[in-house]
């Protein structure tokens, strides 16, 4: 029997960016390619990657790349790694590769590698020296699945993102059955998902938000605005099949949310009559209790639709006293003020807004701590490796493991860029290679289409524009008290007619906005941001990174 | 009968700077004199106050200050309010009194106004044309208080922050025969703390966590650390209670910690013997399982004890596998990133980390829904005005007063700086007037005594310093891409010199942390900005805010 590796790239250490490559006889099978959102230190970066630099310097090693379920954070840098690494096969399933194609259309990446659709019900198949199977496992997005790779170094399950929910909207439940089966075939390595560990007790059911639903939209007699995550695609169904019963109409409004609307009608995974399916504009002639909205924006993004209507700033939406807006998700650690002002304004407008602090509106996808004791209970493995979690969930799954009977030395608390070597000798970090973070910019937030998302290596290239502007705002009338000054990085010697210009430019477009009553610092970058960087391509074709810095005095 | 008009200069719309304003024939009573922390968009800033302009127009009205409870958004911005207006009088609870005068004394306002110790069992007393009593209070910190308010308009109930906990640690339960008793006289208007409207049901009682305490403490092996707010004297009594009866000694770390734990003890709030109060460095002579530390950094300040053990920065404390850390308070919006940073340096260090969602250590200070319908039912007031919370609160508050059968024209949803007119005809709001912020920029965080700490309106004259560095560090190593940049603001003419001298300050502090491995943008900042800080001040005796923006390519 021989060895293999096991090397994380990223997701341990963090919430986000999860891809583990797994490497035994001169190849390599990489599972998950996702991505993570900046904090706000990060300041002008759209998208963090994972540093695929031990992967492009092994790039004829890579047999494939298998994706457990289509969440950002498990498939969001699939394109960029195939912009780097040629990539011969992609495999996953049904809507996972539904929703991956549309992505790598987008990035011009179709015909780039084999797209393997395969079912979790598929005979094992061979990727190298590697025999792989998949067990269906629940989570927040429909086709969610976990891997069992049979490596030289011995069999190994790779549970991805689940929770066990016996009643999910789908039936589609966790295979507890084939997870049993794999257990008695004999699991040398369990890499499982932590996100929940610290969370006693078992996760609830996505069935509770269909009941809260039920509860809640049939007595509404405004419009009904439903935000979550847009692939969360059981949470739209249930609220689409509550409003239908109650004689609404729907709309999808916010870019992912229609582009993923579409897919999972597509393929089946969401079922509502094309009748009932209107543009905002259209259903804006309805009566407001024959609507409902089902929008992007439950992190409270900047440029999203939620934070849009929410200021008053939506095209096609606008909220009155009497409609009910319900937050179905729960704000990623650091997005918590974005969504509390996203609220506060919702409130102000006359909405009552329902969110997990007040109404049973959200459950996680991810399993507790009993759960993740079940799911070592049934598969009985010789070790175990905490992934996809911060060090504190990866601490409080490694004591799951422990009082699960795992012994000290089979417990792996490695983190990226780790290289963990497994063989019939048991587990060991051997080794640790670079896995750091790549920055992305692009214009704009979470519109990829619009705008060229670019990697860092680029924008050495095109440089850096930091603009810094001070406002007398302490009465919440702001006022710009100088012209603003610009700091340029890589923009040549000839660049200052240009900065000139772009300073002119940065005035002007403060104080129209403030003429306008426009004061929050948030939108006050964000129109900076995008106005001198489309004035910037006008006249260079460049992107550069541009970070607003606005001082109040 | 006459009128009165009620003005919240803060504290609506927003958790933080509490304070309202009482007037009536041609007298003030100000309620609570409160402070904000700022956001993270409010670059460089330490502490936000309310704007004082109403009072400092009218300080000949001003009859005194009362102050509900000893927390910082009730009592912090009060020496600067004392420093723009002459304050006769400052009226609370004993050990309120004794935080507000170790803070006075800082300030060197001790002799600057008369103040007034009361009980809730006092007879009533004349503050000009108001007649004032207290209730006692349950809270987060002893000794709070409502305050009832005889005025020309009507009785008012001031309510202050509050649960209702039946079984509070010191016995001192919320008065709610006094608060039946005073809803028999009749109330005109209710101001309530709406802070957990949104929440259903009941707040659990303090003494929940000291079981928990008693669970978790006897059967550690390791140190016990027990980070709270320096404020929280109940917390860290349970904590020491449970310690002391295990063999533990305690030490108090931090110097808000240590300051009102001197208070507190002091004045009778505290219990511990003498003999088993310790230094750090006495403590850690012990053997581990006969150390209990009480520590600030609750909210992972940047310079606060917990963080800097977090780090491996304290000078006296360190954390080692078997330790065990309980985090005893609930992150503030906008701190959660701060506070899950700091759990996983302490997980990294071997520390088993509990806090409120592992395990039952915290609970709140304020009542829920159910409570705050108990005081509606108690006072049976004839309009509410709910205070004390963002926009969402203020309306879930509305709403509960709603179903409680107040008319629909008598709640009062306000703003700071509207003006509430209370009469026989009663409660409307009639105009409106300036009540933004004041910005607040010290060197350093959370350490009155060593900074002087200055207001905006000096700031402007010493100017500001924009740092701009731009680090490689995509794999975690950072290096500085090029010399720093400043910006500097009203600096005068001759500054040529000095910003030399700092931007080769700044490049040195940056070099020697990059080469310490320290990679921390917020570190950084942090470093970047006590020394550029102190050099300024070196040559020029004045403290401009300084801003360090790094930017990570």
């Amino acid at each position: 029997m021989g060895v293999c590796k096991i090397i994380p790239l990223g997701g341990l250490g963090e919430v986000g960016k999860n891809m583990t490559v797994y490497e035994a006889e001169d190849s390599i099978v990489v599972v998950d390619a996702g991505l993570a959102f900046p904090r706000d230190e990060h300041l002008g970066v759209d998208l963090v990657l994972p540093d695929f630099a031990y992967l492009r310097d092994r790039q004829h090693m890579i047999r494939g790349v298998i994706l457990t379920h289509g969440h950002e954070d498990h498939v969001g840098s699939l394109p960029y790694l195939m912009r780097e690494c040629r990539i011969p096969l992609v495999v996953a399933t049904r809507l996972t590769l539904g929703l991956v194609k549309s992505k790598l259309d987008e990035h011009g990446l179709l015909r780039e590698a084999e797209l393997r659709e395969v079912s979790p019900y598929d005979e094992p198949f061979d990727l190298g020296p590697f025999r792989i199977e998949f067990i269906r496992m629940a989570h927040s997005i429909p086709d969610a699945v976990a891997v069992v790779l049979e490596t030289p170094g011995g069999r190994i399950v790779h549970t991805g993102d689940y929770k066990l929910d016996h009643t999910p909207v789908d039936g589609q439940r966790t295979d507890v059955g084939k997870l049993a089966d794999v257990g008695n075939r004999g699991v040398s390595l369990l890499l499982g998902d932590s996100t929940n560990a610290e969370r006693p007790g078992v996760t609830e059911s996505e069935r509770v938000v269909g009941e809260a639903f039920r509860q809640i939209i049939p007595h509404r007699s405004g419009k009904v605005l439903v935000s979550s995550f847009a692939s969360n695609v059981h949470r739209m169904q249930q609220a689409i099949d509550v409003a239908v019963d109650c004689g609404r109409k729907v709309a999808f409004v916010g870019r992912s949310m229609r582009k993923n609307a579409n897919i999972a009608r597509n393929l089946g995974y969401m079922e509502v009559p094309d009748d009932l399916v209107l543009r905002p504009h259209e259903l804006a002639e309805l009566p407001a209790n024959e609507q409902l909205i089902l929008c992007t924006g439950s992190q409270g993004e900047p440029m999203s639709a939620m934070t849009r209507i929410a200021y008053n700033d939506h095209p096609g939406v606008q909220v009155a006293p009497g409609d009910t807006v319900i937050i179905s998700a729960k704000p990623i650690p650091g997005n918590e003020l974005r969504v509390h002002d996203a609220i506060n304004r919702l409130a102000k407008a006359g909405a009552e807004v329902l969110h997990e602090d007040n109404a049973p509106v959200h459950v996680s996808g991810h399993g507790r701590a009993e759960e993740l004791r079940t799911i070592i209970g049934l598969l009985r493995p010789r070790a175990v490796m905490p992934v996809h979690g911060e060090f504190r969930m990866l601490a409080a799954h490694a004591q799951i493991a422990r009082e699960g009977g795992i012994p000290e030395d089979s417990i792996v608390l490695a983190e990226n860029g780790s290289v963990v070597e497994l063989s019939e000798h048991g587990v060991r970090i051997v080794d640790r290679v670079e896995a750091g973070m790549t920055f992305v910019d692009g214009l704009g937030v979470g519109d990829v289409h619009d705008v060229a998302l670019r990697d860092r290596r680029r924008l050495a290239e095109d440089g850096v524009l930091i603009v810094v502007a001070t406002l007398a705002g302490s009465n919440g009338r702001g006022a710009l008290t100088a012209a603003p000054e610009l700091i340029a990085r890589g923009f040549g010697e000839a660049a200052e007619p240009l900065l000139e210009e772009l300073r002119a430019e940065a005035e002007q477009v403060l104080k129209e906005l403030l003429a306008d009553d426009v004061t929050e610092i948030k939108l006050l970058q964000e129109h900076l941001h995008d106005a001198l960087g489309g004035l910037i391509y006008d006249r260079t074709q460049r992107r550069p990174m541009i970070l607003p810095v606005l001082v109040e005095v």
